[in-house]
């Protein structure tokens, strides 16, 4: 019943590439402009990979990164450079100065869907190969010097052989399942709860983001451009997109934003409404013989601290030097320490995503102490210059972990 | 079946004080310097409520009240002023240097029992009125202009008239329980381990306070004087103190602190040794009509961040400071603040040791995501200057609130 019982194709590169994210064609396009030859595979299409609406909101570290990749032309250009968030409650807004308490650090609100973008037409410029619509990934002999990865595509079988392979494939991807379960231990935390995000072409309610707190629940105003919106509501994870029109949504986002925020609100027909779950999510060691994990397939946030996309940058950045450090200086222990460099961060940006979440919504099951703990975490994170330094340089990005 | 039905004798003051402890005796000196005619109902004898062994950090701020009381002198003689204090994890020690981080406070390791000594003898060299080992004492028509307390001793029944109440009788004292149930609310934690101390006439580990988390469990080094040591392990509920040796003790100690402090860790016979359980507790509003409660009888706070006595004594400065301008400026107006006023700093109090309990503590019905999750906390706070400011200047003690 095999369809493809002939040898496969085979293809040698230095790096195997799983998964075309922004993850896989960021660490490509770095990789690429330093000589070492890299094959992206990915499961869907280009287009599908496009049309996924995810986060907005880059850290330094991360734009700093995209420059280095020559590919923050048009992020420069149309992003918009943040210097401050707001956090909302008892019917007012707190700015915090990311600019000031950071000394001088800032992020930048530009599209996920813009970046991958951005890196897509790069790896076309550069001819890199990116594999599309591939059947069937499986990688191989990690635990060996010459691991390869296998896939299906119109009918075929391909054969990659590879030095080391990148699993940039999600959470869902086949990566991390490719690793013994007794080799790897998990760590995980499940919300009780979910986001419903809106989009819409309006204006933002204000230019900067606002967290709002709010006992009917958390609700997040954020935007993808000047005339773009994004918003979010706290909703219990029995709710149904098809129970929310968009009246409801506005009406409810009022309700939980202070009154003169309510006011400025400009409402219009949602483009996308869209409910998601909310999950803290590690796996360690991220690294398995020539398999290293890369973002969402190692671990998960929930979005509360827009550090999704940015871990996984910097996850990129640890991979992408040490892999330099290989093929520039034949330095191969280097790389046996991906994990645990990557985890001192990555822990780090999980406790301030718990923290904000568990500060900023409401929990069923909560008791009334724990209600006043928030506010009390709140009020004193808000009027402590200290307090609002441990927000601002959590949210602008913690540095990146140094290699040695 | 009454032995006493004649009519009680009767005397009249301005504030009528519940409860000899700190706070009351605080209190009093400090109303009495005023001018302000106070008179101190207590259950027990003088001799047991010096007998109690208590905490024994002070923040600046109290350190300043003892000052302004006039009782500060032996403090400042025998007193061990502390720049800094330590935290233990991971087989090593990070000191958090208070002074530096708080632009120049510091705390004092003197006993709440030689705090308690010192109260003593200035209120009887002031000739201020305190009645030991009354029993029976019961407060009367809070919500009236005239309240009173009553009060049996020596098979005699007294009746005092006064204008106002403090409720300075502690967690289990009869002041709160004079507020009938509908006009207060309760918030409560009660953690699922207690501390087993121990006192021994040993040289301190160490000259500062080193706070451990370990996976066997939370410590604490801490000390009376430079000769006598108090230490703490945090043991589950059902243990019993005289399953615990002293060889037992000590050995658990070693094995939860690094190595280098556990070799050089003197032991000795126990003086004392005891088990209290954690808990936090708050009750809203802390006045009923003219009663006031005051640090014990309205909060409780896990011993762990040293605040116990130190929200008490903030609470003592508060309501002397609007008994003064009751009767210097005749401002009643301000006194019905009170406790929104307390509460501000009391629920950050609170929040503080919730969060070092909370991060440094085992819990034994914690997943591995929480473990995760206190080590990311520890690392974070100890290598961050921000996050180690707002170790610092929670530990020292936030600012007073202000009176309008």
């Amino acid at each position: 019943m095999t369809p493809h019982s002939s040898t496969p194709s085979r293809h040698k590169t230095q790096v195997a590439i799983i998964g075309a994210g922004p993850s896989g064609l960021l660490l490509g396009q770095l990789l690429q402009r330093q000589g070492i030859d890299n094959i992206i595979v990915e499961r869907k299409s280009g287009e599908y990979v496009l049309s996924r609406i995810r986060a907005g909101v880059l850290e330094q570290g991360m734009v700093d990164l995209l420059h280095e990749a020559g590919v923050a032309e048009r992020m420069e250009a149309e992003g918009l450079p943040h210097s401050g968030v707001e956090l909302a409650f008892d019917n007012r807004r707190v700015r915090v100065d990311l600019e000031t308490l950071t000394g001088g650090k800032t992020v930048m609100v530009y599209g996920q869907t813009e970046v991958t973008r951005d890196l897509m037409e790069a790896r076309d410029t550069s001819g890199g190969t990116t594999i599309y619509e591939a059947d069937d990934v499986q990688p191989h002999d990690l635990e060996t010097e010459s691991p390869y990865i296998t896939y299906e595509k119109d009918g075929e079988r391909y054969r990659i052989d590879c030095d080391y392979v990148a699993g940039c494939d999600g959470f869902h991807g086949v990566s991390r399942r490719s690793i013994p379960e007794h080799r790897i231990k998990t760590f995980e935390r499940v919300y009780p709860f979910g986001w419903l995000g809106l989009l819409a072409d309006t204006p933002p309610v204000s230019e900067e983001l606002i967290y709002a707190r709010h006992e009917r629940g958390f609700a997040l105003c954020s935007m993808r451009s000047t005339h773009r919106s994004r918003y979010y509501l706290q909703v219990s994870l029995d709710e149904k997109v098809e129970d929310w029109s968009d009246e409801r949504f506005w009406e409810e986002l009022k309700r939980r934003l202070p009154q003169d925020t309510a006011r400025d609100l400009v409402t219009g027909p949602a483009l996308e409404k869209s409910i998601a779950p909310l999950r803290s999510f590690v796996v360690e060691p991220m690294q398995y013989g020539r398999l290293f994990l890369v973002g969402d397939a190692a671990h998960i946030v929930p979005p509360t601290g827009a550090k999704g996309l940015n871990l996984a940058a910097s996850d990129v950045n640890t991979l992408y030097r040490l892999l330099c450090k290989v093929y520039q200086e034949g330095r191969t222990d280097l790389i046996e320490r991906y994990s645990e460099t990557c985890l001192r961060r990555i822990w780090k940006a999980e406790r301030f995503s718990w923290w904000m979440t568990s500060m900023l919504h409401t929990f069923s099951d909560e008791d009334d102490f724990n209600t006043r703990m928030q506010q009390a975490e709140l009020d004193y994170v808000s009027r402590s210059t200290a307090g609002l330094t441990t927000f601002a340089e959590n949210y602008v990005g913690l540095p990146y972990e140094s290699l040695e």
